[in-house]
């Protein structure tokens, strides 16, 4: 039973978008607003283990995730990570880095910090947001 | 002045080849044998500034040296990251984690420890061992 293949069809709170390869969703650590995770909708946990085709298409959709979540939420780095060192399913965190945020200048795993969970209104809020983001991109 | 940049032409004890796309870095701290830094050869700080054909060559390289670098450490999975909070140009930290290491099932950025710098000896025969374990690659 893996959670990752689980969390695909989920349509809970934390579903933003279904694309071709990835299904985007919401951190449930806001710590760092719009941190998201695109988990790979097919079963593997090396970047290795894809095709040629099958790691340029996903990469093409990180990219562009990155690309908006930077530019959404006003960025000054995207943190890109690949770890699965708890879930062996390829999900990609995504984090928006600010020059105010907690740990800036450093990973935000160097924060040791309770998980932000934002309230009813400022979940949707934000749920919101990254759908406009997504609907004005030019994908 | 870009220290990644700098980087890229140096051939001192960390460097171990250079690829069409990246220069192929060992990181200073080795508390995780095998830690590698991909370093990319363009100057790009977001992923998404690559054209969608340098991108995808990019990474055939970071995979390659994942799949490389998994194997020839016995690493139970792969951390891939792409973070340059501080050095902003493209650069990947690859990291075998085996189950027995000191942050095992955590990010390695969890574990506050002092840099294990290598002594000649052991760094020497390190850098031998990735070197072979690349000549002895598919690529």
């Amino acid at each position: 039973m893996c959670t990752m293949c689980d969390s695909l069809s989920k349509r809970d709170g934390h579903f933003i978008e279904e694309w071709p390869n990835h299904v985007w969703r919401l951190s449930e650590d806001q710590t760092w607003p719009g941190w998201s995770i695109l988990v790979l909708k097919k079963h593997a946990t090396e970047i290795f283990e894809l095709s040629k085709e099958e790691r340029a298409a996903a990469m093409e959709e990180v990219s562009e995730a990155a690309r908006i979540l930077k530019q959404g939420f006003g960025a000054t780095k995207m943190n890109i990570e690949l770890l699965g060192n708890q879930e062996p399913h390829i999900h990609w965190h995504l984090v928006p880095r600010k020059t105010d945020d907690p740990a800036w200048n450093k990973p935000i795993w160097t924060h040791p910090h309770p998980p932000k969970k934002l309230g009813p209104r400022d979940h949707d809020a934000l749920v919101t947001k990254i759908r406009k983001l997504l609907a004005g991109s030019a994908r």
